[in-house]
């Protein structure tokens, strides 16, 4: 017996429940709500989304918990020294599917579809020069697994890509930079940023008024990773100064994004409802199975977060 | 002696020539106003961009021109049985860059922008289900040097591609179709239309209402070849329907597309000042330059447009 541990809709964690059913039919997945008190005392692996903390902490034979999200800084945050290991999902089809939506919203940018939806509004027919994509620096901030599929797609398709992550890393055709010195140096040749850093206590506000100042000007910028990662006071101020160009924004320190949010209504900012790369149940969902089936035969844990690094 | 015979201003026209004279040091490139009654009488090659035809039946020892454009069916229209080739510009930067421009607006598409710009519009937050790319079916119409490079390039991005052309043509992992009956068979299976066709007198008006019928419910078009294969009033009548749900229109009848036009101000219609592969004079330079080496070095002409199809 697994409990399936979610602040889901009873509606969505039914589609989560039926799916890993179907890959796992050794076992009986139960919403956590229907778990009678002995289950409770049992259990030894979870399968987890955005879960409530006071429920795991109810379940205290837990030696695991599998997330089927790749992000899991909400759940580290809430739980104190957990005394259960926490895994997260690495989907390589996330990573693809994140990918496409780098070299998309970057596509976006680098063709001027925002200008030209302007020009459009005023009816004005004006061609504008056409950057060839090897003149168009790209930085990724962020080389873990999305990171990594991200910048060699960029390369790819014949951009100028460089990356930054907290440690050093080899990407091939990827200039690398890393730790703080290495920002600077990222951020004042990047003229679009895409931010695909995990979000931690190093990360949250990480792209402030002092770090945007040093994106050239009419730079704009990409977050797919997480909203708190931005100062969104910063990024306002410097989108009026016209030195940030334009900003796509996917995440959001509150979500959905509060209606009286300036960012909704700036001309220079595309808002997106976090559709840049969703969790495939179907895909999650099979590599869920294959690491608890693997842990039923062997024992074996999969790699889990770690607390002081928070991925 | 080369004329540079043309309807550009005389800034833009100073451009190619300066361009071209850095690349043909031999030869005296000078803008046809410019040439002296004798010279007329013996120019045997000049470099043309959408010419007066009157200018060229000016010049009676002309045996072939070279267009520093891909599109020359202006010119075709013009020119009844001229004495001379008609040699059009085969540029393979240009099929690059028309390729990005088919796959950023391909993604543009496919990853729903358009519709959460609409949403953004309204402050309403509201994910789409995903839709994976091998499950989008694109048709390119065209299996030319731009349809080729395009088609494959699209299926380098995980897409499920088909084509269409005149002729037989096979094309690794492209469904390829041909003439009358494949062209139906290409419309009903194709979920984003991509228009790279000539202008001939086979393909004007190609994309009418009888043909439009065919695309499935919801699909989508990108018109990148030119304006009067499409029925501008059959598209409209399509898009009122909901048969088309949005079309991204980068070509035109009339160019600058008139302020009054429709397609300005439809909330499904992307318009584009004609941008999608702007040729460069540096890449076109260099190609001309070096067929006209050659030409003078061994008195090959490069493979001229057939005056029947039209390409």
């Amino acid at each position: 017996m697994i409990p399936f541990v979610s602040r889901m809709s009873v509606a969505e964690q039914g589609v989560w429940i039926k799916q890993l059913a179907a890959v796992l039919p050794d076992e009986v997945i139960l919403p956590f709500a229907e778990l009678t008190a002995e289950q409770k005392q049992q259990c030894d692996v979870a399968i987890v989304a955005n879960p409530n903390p006071d429920d795991l902490l109810a379940l205290p034979a837990l030696k695991w918990v599998h997330s089927v999200w790749a992000g899991v800084e909400r759940m580290m945050n809430e739980l104190e020294s957990p005394t259960f290991s926490i895994v997260r999902l690495v989907d390589s089809n996330l990573a693809k599917t994140m990918s496409e939506a780098v070299l998309a919203w970057t596509f976006f940018l680098h063709r001027d579809m925002p200008r030209y939806a302007k020009q459009q509004a005023q009816q004005a027919w004006a061609p504008r020069p056409m950057v060839q994509a090897q003149e168009r620096r790209i930085g990724v901030l962020g080389l873990g697994e999305l990171g990594r599929v991200s910048a060699k797609r960029l390369v790819d398709n014949g951009f100028s890509v460089a990356g930054w992550s907290r440690h050093a890393k080899q990407i091939d055709d990827v200039s690398c930079f890393w730790g703080e010195e290495g920002l600077t140096s990222l951020l004042s040749q990047s003229d679009i940023l895409v931010c695909l850093l995990p979000l931690t206590q190093e990360t949250a506000g990480l792209l402030n008024r002092q770090n945007l100042a040093f994106l050239p000007v009419g730079a704009s910028i990409i977050n797919f990773a997480r909203g708190a990662i931005i100062d969104d006071d910063a990024l306002l101020a410097e989108l009026e100064k016209g030195h940030v160009a334009h900003a796509v924004l996917d995440v959001f320190g509150q979500e959905p994004l509060p209606a009286e949010h300036a960012y909704w209504r700036h001309e220079s900012v595309t808002v997106l409802p976090h559709i840049s790369a969703p969790t495939h149940p179907i895909s999650a969902s099979n590599i869920v199975a294959s690491n608890i089936k693997r842990y039923r035969l062997t024992g074996d844990i999969p790699p889990a977060v770690d607390p002081i690094r928070g991925y």
